[in-house]
């Protein structure tokens, strides 16, 4: 709306110090926790008054919700693979490229009780999302498994339960590294890896989990223990 | 040490209202998060003096650390198995029972990054406690393997990876729980059970795996699906 009204020499303006704005508050939540951010300290930190800011971001939460936005886009990004050939090394990439993802928002993730429990909106749309991203999840065990990289849980296991099982261990990694250290500026990407793999070990064709622990490895610089 | 300089003829009060104040604090922070309840808050719903209260606990991090030690000890007690005999409905009651002292602590995992991040001491005493706790479930898989109702999980994965990831399961149930509906009396028991067992199902004995749900289902009057 905004980028709609201003006039065409200022266009690429607004729509520059909107991404700025958004791509700064990701940083300082990041750092110091969504909770403990004002808006006020994002408009002098990015040099800009309080009043431009509000223009873009009337609230705080319209901020957060932006956030959001581009949390979405870049997790239905890294859950589509971006070949059609399944190789050990391929899958450790694609898999390294979500926990990343995760990471790069991990002020989302670990404030979600905070922001969710008084915010029925939000929540509505945290778990549209949520479900979106576990489609994506299940869905790609299919296709490993139409290769023969994966077999198929017996049920009344499913591929959902297995995804969300994922998903929990996502989240808990994320508050793990909160807790342990909240201002490693590097995640702990290896840890994140072996206990998705745990998770998936026992539905993998036996010489592609080794293979993919070894790609893991090697892509994040692990010595082998 | 309260109870200690306490006179022999109002010994018993003292020990009765430091308990009575640690099991109500339990309640209340459950009811409206730990963040949320003052130490003002519990004295009055107590009915007792602050004054009273901060005779047994100088400050709310003193009774929050009482509230530790109550579920350190339930959680050891819930960790321990009763019988020597293994049955799938011996197996249900004694992860049911587990899953309900999490639902019973739920104020206290809910709220582990905001106490933790700052406090190094608590952080410690946390980190020890969930070391103590996975090596009791590791513990029990190899005994359920010993029996011949577990296989071994095949290296390089291990029991511990399977019971961190079992942890993290948990942490996330209660957190979803929260965020879905933060007034809940009654804990979905059912829903922890069925995702508890699809992280061990790959590891159980065909026919255990089967009784074992059944029995959840029997034992948390579930309809099956």
């Amino acid at each position: 709306m905004a980028q709609k009204t201003a006039s065409k020499k200022s266009a690429a303006k607004p729509a520059g110090t909107r991404e700025r704005i958004i791509q700064r508050s990701i940083a300082l939540f990041n750092r110091s926790g969504l909770q403990h951010v004002a808006i006020d300290h994002i408009a002098s930190d990015l040099k800009i008054s309080p009043g431009n800011l509000t223009y873009h971001f009337k609230r705080k939460r319209d901020l957060i919700l932006a956030t959001l936005d581009v949390l979405q886009r870049r997790l239905h990004t890294a859950l589509e693979r971006t070949t059609t050939t399944t190789s050990a090394e391929e899958s450790a990439a694609y898999l390294i490229s979500i926990f990343r993802t995760f990471w790069d928002f991990r002020f989302f993730f670990n404030a979600l009780t905070f922001l969710l429990t008084n915010d029925a909106q939000l929540r509505k749309e945290y778990f549209e999302f949520r479900d979106r991203s576990l489609q994506a999840i299940e869905d790609d065990m299919r296709q490993l498994r139409d290769r023969g990289f994966f077999h198929d849980v017996p049920p009344p296991n499913t591929f959902r339960l297995l995804a969300e099982n994922m998903w929990s261990q996502w989240l808990d990694w994320l508050r793990m590294q909160q807790m342990k250290n909240p201002l490693a500026r590097t995640p702990a990407l290896y840890e994140c890896a072996l206990h998705h793999w745990s998770l998936s070990q026992p539905f993998l064709d036996p010489d592609f989990a080794v293979e993919l622990l070894n790609a893991y490895r090697s892509q994040l610089k692990v010595k082998n223990a």
